[in-house]
């Protein structure tokens, strides 16, 4: 079975003004939906990032892949590698981490793997999990991704989450989500205020949910020294502390001395990374993350390894729809070694999905995992339409979070090792 | 689709007096075949070693899978650990490198994990190359395996390989093995003689063989010192050179003070040899071993681990049969990052098998892989029933190179270390 033909279809959702260390949320978040149509009539799903140079790097490696059988994985990545070239696509947000070349091949790999996988699954009438081992938990936990917000975007109406920019409404926050979703663990994206308040902030949902597992997540704001105190200041109180501060070095120097895990999903986003890392000792958890580390199979690579070495695994979101959440969840069933519950957006999108509805639900805060075949998911035609259309109208090409919130605060400075 | 019986059936074949420093071959090699049978009739096989504690704990472990879903991999890891519990298992022969639990669990589980992906492949009509990402190269080159060996087993006639007892020997040996196979790389197995004589097979070797590349195993035999002057005898001369001295430090004080890398399937074999491996550089190839690493999935994943590490990799070989060597060259086919040729026995197995003939061939030193479905080899019913009938006679029930060797020279000992 070969592939006939690949899709790779932008779209847009509504976002809401969610705070985090290089800026705020805009209006709309940007995907990438990837089909892939084979001969012999089955279809597979992936999804990637929506801006405008990831997109382009996805549409022209897509072309080198017409006409490959649709197991070739391996020879896939070969052709996606030589499409990319030396390339290197940098996010423009700053919230995953350097760029570099095998980070930009992979996340262009990821969602025809995904997509290839689906059809595999498809093929054989068993879901994406069972291609990875099968899966070892019925449901994946995902943690309630709590932000620091505005009540809504500049000029429009308040959204129905209403603002969080203190503890009060941070607790608030968590308390819908878990009343919707059922979760139960809780991480609060931090690097917005001055560290004495997000450690306020942890404390008041420690209050109030004595006995949720908390994580806060600066993405690198804190210099190791504050990172440090605030690591003392948490002490007892953290299941982990994500990325308090830049870099392997920086994460290093503060891992042996602070209480809890650190996590990672900026220092360590590519398999060059792993070594000094792990060398260095900078990190107890990887939140893993297969839109780049190359798909769901070398995502189950990484977990082996991090495994051998004494690392624990979580798993890192972006803004996503539902194909992701379907892969993530084959994904994070078939993974022994998580432990963690994974990060997800998919609170944030509200609703809005290119999937048709019923395939995923959450139910105590868990994903089932689908039944397949395959991901489990179809497009939902009318939904991906629109969502298109959203695309070409929104006038966002690229994330920015940093030049969005410029707007409002024309002297705002991203904060990387700032407090 | 659910496993439903699981048969395995001890097999002994012939296998010639060959020399290593723990001792000599016995005229009786031991190997298991698993045979795991679904409630759908399709059929897999796996095959592992044939000692008889071993065999014991396959049998254990196979009455704990039965049931259970033919994907259901990660489940069937867990049961296989399970039904282990705290044992180790250490061989005998002690050319494999230190026992450990988890190198026990990994080795009972590796003949269902093939079996189960044997399975998968028939189910879905496609070589088992294909589940593991698809094959990246049509063939698997291996290496001509050269042994020092008497002319034949004491008492019997001489076998068709005749002595090689010398250079002139082991350079006869290679004619007949390249002339019979087409191989273009050469390995000889060392640690039998004082190095010096070793070292004069190795520039015999290079005299008649200019273009091919040569590897030097003698089992951990020296001290590092005596690596170190090897070494630097042969710079330029080797390929690898394989596990000259015993353990993670020696290997450790020989590798960056030698010309060329060092290999192993003694020092590290099992993840928790990794980290400490990787951190004092002891080693520049990784023999893998789906035998003992737990299956072909997870030695892709140590594949991808050691190509994170800069590791190269290659591939280790046991007496063994045809379902192996099926399950080795599907493997080494879809490993990217493999540069190196395979080990095999299959010339001194001189044509004995299991599999129906015609699945398995030799073009040029490499074997293509088969088209499947699954492994694409099939048990010839006679032979196996011969070769178990052979196993229950040859009064073998566990390899022991060095009590062998003792009938004959009763004050032998194993040489770990010792020149």
């Amino acid at each position: 079975m070969r592939i006939w033909e690949i899709i790779a279809t932008p779209v847009a959702f509504r976002d809401p003004p969610l705070l985090n260390a290089t800026g705020v949320h805009e209006p709309w978040a940007l995907r990438t939906i990837v089909e892939v149509l084979t001969d012999e009539g089955l279809t597979g799903l992936g999804e990637t990032y929506g801006d405008q140079a990831h997109l382009a790097k996805v549409r022209a490696a897509g072309r080198e892949l017409v006409g490959l059988d649709v197991y070739a994985l391996h020879d896939a990545y070969a052709r996606v590698a030589a499409s990319v070239g030396n390339d290197v696509v940098t996010d423009q947000h700053g919230l995953t981490g350097a760029g570099s070349n095998q980070k930009t091949v992979d996340a262009v790999y990821s969602p025809f793997e995904v997509a290839l996988l689906d059809i595999q699954g498809k093929a054989a009438g068993r879901p994406v999990a069972d291609l990875l081992g099968g899966a070892v938990r019925p449901a994946v936990p995902y943690s309630a991704y709590l932000f620091y917000k505005w009540a809504g975007h500049p000029g429009e109406d308040d959204d129905r989450f209403g603002a969080a920019l203190d503890p009060e409404g941070i607790v608030a926050q968590a308390r819908l989500f878990i009343e919707e979703y059922g979760f139960t663990s809780i991480k609060l994206k931090g690097g917005v205020f001055a560290p004495d308040q997000e450690i306020e902030a942890i404390r008041a949902l420690r209050d109030a949910f004595p006995d949720l597992p908390l994580r806060l997540d600066p993405n690198a704001a804190w210099t190791p020294a504050t990172s440090l105190r605030v690591g003392e200041a948490l002490a007892g109180t953290l299941e982990y502390l994500e990325d308090p501060a830049p870099g392997i070095d920086g994460m290093a120097e503060v891992a042996s001395r602070v209480p809890m895990p650190l996590a990672t999903n900026m220092c360590v986003v590519t398999h060059e990374h792993l070594p000094p890392a792990i060398a260095q000792g900078a990190i107890g958890v990887l939140l893993s993350d297969h839109h780049y580390w190359g798909g769901l199979v070398r995502s189950a690579h990484v977990a082996s390894l991090c495994e051998t070495f004494g690392i624990e695994l979580s798993m890192h979101s972006n803004s996503h729809l539902g194909v992701s959440l379907a892969a993530m969840t084959h994904l994070a069933a078939t993974i022994p070694s998580l432990k963690h519950a994974c990060d997800t957006h998919t609170p944030w999108q509200d609703g809005q999905d290119v999937i048709a509805p019923g395939a995923l639900r959450f139910e105590g805060g868990a994903v089932p995992v689908p039944d397949g075949p395959g991901l489990g998911v179809e497009i939902d035609r009318d939904a991906l339409a629109k969502m298109h259309e959203q695309y070409q109208r929104c006038g966002i090409q690229r994330r920015d979070d940093t030049s969005y919130m410029r707007r409002f605060h024309p002297t705002f400075e991203p904060k990387k090792g700032h407090w």
